[in-house]
Order: C-alpha cells, then structure tokens, then sequence
C-alpha cells in the first residue's frame, strides 16, 4: 500500500478514539452523557439545515467540515467543559500540542489542510467559523433545554455564565440568538436556569 | 417563533435518537458497540479525506451529507446488520415508511430535498451514492479488522458473504476495494474470516 494510503488510514482509524471522549451534555430523553463524535454529526447536520440564518452567506462545505473535525484535537487534550474557568485557562495550549500531534499522521497537504480549518475555526473571524460555533453553542442548548436544563443544575451554571456564550452565537446567526435567547428566557422562569 | 424554523429545530431534536441506534460493529480497541451517528461522522470524514480515490469526480458536499443522513430512517426502521438475510427482506418497506414519517417534521422544501438525497443514496447510481457506499462499506471494515475480525466472529460471516458485500465498494472506489481485499485476505489467513 502506499504510504500515503497508509497515513490516511491511521488517522482515519486514529479518530475514531473520539467516539469515546465524552461531554458533560446529556442526551435527549434524559439519556446518558453525549460525546464529541455524537456532537459533531448533529452540529454539521443542523448547519446545513439552519443554514439559511446564518449572518452572511457560508460555504456550506466548508461549515460542515470544521463542524466535522473542531473536536478531533480533544482525542488528545481531552473535553474542556464550557462553564470550567481552571481547564479553559489551559484549553488553547493544550489543543495547540493536540492538534500538532493527531494532525502530523495525515500527509502533509491534509495535515495543513485541517490545521488551518481548525485555526480557522478557533479564530472566530470568518462569517464559517461564526456560523460553526453559533452551532457548537445551540447543539447542547437544544439538548439541555429538552432536559430540563439537567446539566446546567448539576453544574450549578447561572444564566450570566450562559448568556456569556450564547452572547457570541449572535455573532453567527442573530436568528439562532434569538432562539437561544427565548429558550434561556423560559428556562430561568421555570428555575432551571439560576439568575 | 416562525412555523418554518420551529420544524426544523424539531426535527433536529428528534435525529438525536440515531445516537441511540446501536450496530453489530465494536469500536476499535475492543470498545462497545457503535452508534448509527459515531459511524455516519466516521464517514463522513473519510469521504472527505478519500476523495481523492472516487472512480469518478465527486461533489464532496453532497456525499458528505449523504454520509451524515442515510441512517436517520434508522431511528424508526432500526439498523439492519448487514448479513442479517431475513431482516435484510423487509429492509426497504420499512425504511421507506421511516423515511417519509421522519422527514415529514421538516419543511417541505427540505423534506423533498433530504428524501431525494436518502433515495439516491439507496439506488447505488450515481457517482455520489457509489461513493459514499465505499464508505458505508469500508467504515465497519477498519473497525472490525482493527478488532481481530471480532464482529465477524460473533455472527460468524463467511468470507463470501463480506466479498459480496465488498465486491460492491468497487464501484465507487477501485481503490478502496484493493484495500479491502488486502484486509479480507490478511484475515482469511490469520483465521479471523472463514473460508
């Protein structure tokens, strides 16, 4: 087999490891914890269904792809739950060694190729990026609010912390803010969300 | 909320089941068995970075969607293992009822043009379909032969009935059928596949 053959093949293999990095968001129905390959399928189909809110136009290829691959660093550096200020501090870091690591057993074309799609998406600068972490922010809204904002109580998170994401997805879609917005909305008069 | 998006963010809650849909296949490392979303992500990805091995130029966007959603009838339908004869019978009735109940939740725009998508993938034509069928093929492939051939141990599947099976990747990708070839016949050797 070729060697490039080859090195796609590890990885392809390699990734498959994220099917076992787990999140702290619950799945629909009061299910079991929800992990990153999970994650991602959702995200990259929701992008192309919602895609018509999305701020300006996105290539919609390319926001299903970094939806696709944004976690694949975290088979390495592990899930950083977004309401945990110690692990943030060091999320970047951490997924900047992950993702040299992972990345280096593609060929080099691709391994660049991904890298950039993925600093592209950490950056937060281009109108995909924006749509992709308007999704990255909704998925688990979604899931939580159908649970009762169960992870949000386990957590103890307060809507101040929440609003502090949710506040970006505005950046993506002001459409999907403004659901966010509505969902947060009941979810603290009902006190599953903690003023 | 408008009438157009409050279908769509329902459908997107209700594809959260496919994480539920469990296969015959294990995850690598001896792992528990894979979902129905883990596997279309898995494929999802490999299309993208295999491309470059489609017998005939594909548009990469649609059989990445393609990857992503041809399971979802599965939530209702439920998986059918792929050397299952029996079950493999009533397949197509049962995804067909699936798929029109399923996607009847979205927009009819969006629920034509899934349905289209889903029903071009099962009639094994065109470029896209036999494309994202190598993937559906090669997927559980990796896993198995990264496990010692387990799944095909378990139900005890004959090296016949996985060529009839692969024989079939061919048309989308000679090469990924070299692949496989290369893969079965390791296993015939080591015992991992019966004769």
């Amino acid at each position: 087999m070729e060697e490039r053959l080859k090195k796609q093949l590890d990885f392809i293999l390699e990734i498959d490891k994220e099917k076992n990095i787990f999140r702290q968001t619950h799945l629909s129905g009061q299910g079991r914890n929800e992990n990153d390959a999970e994650h991602a399928w959702h995200m990259a189909i929701m992008a192309y269904l919602l895609r018509e809110y999305a701020n300006k136009e996105v290539d919609i290829a390319k926001v299903m792809l970094m939806c696709l691959i944004h976690d694949i660093v975290e088979i390495e550096a592990g899930d950083t739950y977004a309401y945990d200020a110690e692990n943030l501090k060091t999320q970047k870091a951490r997924e900047d060694a992950a993702k040299e690591k992972i990345y280096a057993m593609l060929p080099d074309d691709q391994k660049q190729e991904l890298i950039a799609l993925f600093d592209e998406f950490e950056e937060y600068e281009t109108a995909e990026s924006k749509f992709a972490h308007a999704m990255d922010n909704m998925q688990p809204l979604l899931l939580n609010n159908s649970n009762g904002g169960r992870d949000w109580k386990e957590h103890e998170v307060t809507a101040k912390q929440v609003y502090g994401r949710q506040n970006k997805t505005k950046l993506g879609s002001e459409t999907m803010f403004a659901v966010a917005d509505q969902i947060l909305q009941e979810n603290i008069r009902k006190g599953n969300l903690k003023e």
